[in-house]
């Protein structure tokens, strides 16, 4: 292919789909690959959405082409007549389409796997613009084509998220590894336990600089700072990151829970597993959400023994063995009563630790003395057993919030304690 | 306003945020506003994100407004120097940029919610390109703004989800209504229990017709059908939208579980506080994803009494009473234990209905004879107890699907066995 060793510096990304203008599916697809390409050192300048009409993916197509050294496109490529992409990308650079024997072989192959024959309209995935480079699929029929027109290279990949991170990742990350210049390094740290502006007190000389930029992203009581940088080589980014790492560690390294993509469940998982430790879950008002997060991760049964979902007072007692007075005394929401749960879910599972919540998620249940958003979380341990009052009220109009925030901060307690910190 | 009676058919969005570009966060008010703007009857064309970059945003408001009828921004609304959005509105139509006291006020008295003071930079806030129709935030404090322009009107929205989707329903919402020209109708219909391939097959012809539209989307073993018209007023497009729906009924029926915003556990939700039945779970290699999903509803209490997370075999003998010997000759993962654990969680819960699932969900743990994507869901009633085997391995890498496939058909079981129809 001519023109290979242009740098690639600057990108954009259309996705191509009706489905997606009637806002039937939302795209993710092209988050992921502007993330990628960020961290390969191609800035991304637009995100473009049409729909599968010839006129509009070719107006778009040349739009970005004059603007960028790459166009990525997503979606498209389909068998049907309303999958569009590589036709239109001929008709853009002027080129006839042609079938690939390759690709024709790869489509036959992939139908004898599932054990049927294409139909006619399946070879459609074997005609690619005339000079186009192809891009193997794994996983599925639709193969992608890498066409260089004047500046720009486009790269067509299907819209299935699973096939179009897997061609990124084998055949386009490389390429682009080969010719982009430089690196752009980023590393997020990964804050719980206070919230967007008191982070942002400690570390304001950070988020005023411009190299690295540091930029904090708040979500349902975590905090993430996202350290960038850009230099001729990995290495030395990564060598103008550490200094800012290692500060704003020092200053607020008791919030600190991880990097990159780690989770606070993620990270309670990790402590747990260092430590041979077990864990046993009581669950009111998050209803199974603390169990569903820690089993979403492989391997979870190392030290997740059971969870309980006691929606009921009834079941509270006769599964958790929570005094039945001291739910009448104090209500089923109270300090005493998460405390029990939770010495109850780690005496009965015979586990090392036991977290419980217990609260009002709303939108209905809640009174003037116990309002939608008062959460209870307790955390037994060997040494003893104690409760934690979270007052999430400011979201008494989320549901979502309140079982996700009072989750969040069940995960940060016990983390506190695996860690040895102040709870 | 001027203009104020041209219709309005077509529109694009534009999201404006480095944030998007770098990929740290997914855009999920783009498809939320297009399908909104698609109910009203207006046509969205495309969609475009751009960074926080004053040429490129007045860019992208240009072009977007030489195409369309209506331009939505969402984004860049914030009192920080990187929040442009109203500010290049400004530069692109001709205004200056003054201060309107309503918006002045606001941020005052938002502030004083919070009980707390504006620093100048808040007042930022306070405006607008000159001649602007304020668009009210009861959330928050950024207001919009609506600008006409030459044939086009440009809406300008925040980025937090929750103030954009409340400006849009009570400000751009009955706007658009009187200003659009007939009605764009759909209807989702929504099924388990079969493919896509197998349920196109039963409504080929459907899916083939122009008017109304019939499109599939499948996902997590569900099949949704969006019906889809045009006409001059609603009505006349539901009459349109009727006897497609009653056909597709007629050929679907035992599939279909809901409409429109229904879900699988909703479904189920609602067909137990019909019939005033409770439900109790025990959960194995779904880890609470089934508990969750029905604890997300509001008022799930009404039927929900516990669940069981009982990932080891010491929990399922011990809280189930699943026999050890039961274990020892199926293993974990098998029809009787899934039967036992249904048994099991209903007859200690007092509950009307018992569902269970245990099975493999990767990506280890997998054994020749049991590989990963092997999966059981039990069903206990008052007449007995099933269990039904579920062959997952197609799926074998993704352990999310496996976990959200199995809840779904134990949650469609359950919905099929409430309805009365054959399992």
């Amino acid at each position: 292919m001519q023109n290979r060793q242009k740098n690639i510096q600057s990108a954009e990304i259309v996705t191509i789909g009706t489905e997606m203008l009637l806002g039937d599916l939302v795209d993710t697809n092209t988050a992921w690959i502007s993330q990628r390409l960020a961290k390969l050192g191609v800035g991304v300048y637009r995100h473009t959405t049409v729909g599968d009409n010839s006129e509009r993916i070719i107006g778009a197509l040349r739009e970005a082409a004059s603007r960028s050294d790459l166009v990525v496109t997503t979606g498209g490529l389909g068998p049907t007549s309303d999958d569009l992409t590589n036709q239109c990308l001929a008709t853009l650079t002027g080129r006839e389409m042609v079938e690939y024997m390759e690709a024709r072989e790869h489509v036959e192959r992939k139908f004898a796997q599932f054990g049927r024959q294409p139909s006619p309209s399946n070879y459609k995935q074997a005609l690619f613009p005339k000079g186009t480079e192809l891009i193997p699929n794994p996983l599925g029929t639709a193969m992608g084509a890498l066409v260089e027109w004047g500046e720009t290279l486009f790269a067509t990949l299907p819209g299935v998220p699973s096939e179009m991170k897997r061609m990124f990742e084998e055949t386009l990350e490389p390429l682009l590894r080969s010719r982009s210049d430089g690196s752009i390094v980023s590393k997020t740290l990964h804050f719980a336990g206070l919230g967007e502006s008191a982070l942002a007190e400690k570390v304001q000389d950070f988020l005023d600089a411009t190299d690295p930029t540091v930029a904090p992203l708040a979500s349902q009581g975590k905090v993430r700072l996202r350290i960038t940088t850009r230099a001729a080589t990995e290495e030395e980014a990564q060598q103008k990151i550490s200094p800012v790492e290692e500060e704003i560690l020092a200053r607020l390294g008791d919030f600190y829970f991880g990097e990159d993509d780690e989770t606070l469940e993620g990270a309670v998982a990790r402590l747990l597993k260092e430590r041979g430790a077990t864990l046993a879950l009581a669950e009111s008002c998050t209803g199974g959400l603390l169990a569903k997060r820690l089993t979403d991760l492989p391997g979870s049964s190392a030290f997740f023994k059971e969870g309980l979902v006691t929606y009921s007072n009834e079941s509270k007692e006769r599964w958790l063995g929570v005094p039945g007075e001291l739910i009448l005394e104090h209500g089923a929401v109270s300090e005493p009563v998460a405390r029990a749960m939770a010495e109850g879910a780690r005496r009965i599972a015979g586990a090392d630790y036991g977290l419980s919540v217990t609260g009002i998620a709303g939108p209905d249940g809640g009174t003037q003395e116990k309002p939608v958003g008062l959460v209870f979380v307790g955390l037994s341990a060997s040494g003893g057993a104690f409760a934690e009052r979270l007052d999430l009220s400011a979201w008494a109009r989320s549901r979502a919030s309140i079982r996700e925030r009072s989750a969040n901060r069940a995960f940060d307690l016990l983390r506190l304690r695996l860690e040895g910190k102040e709870t």
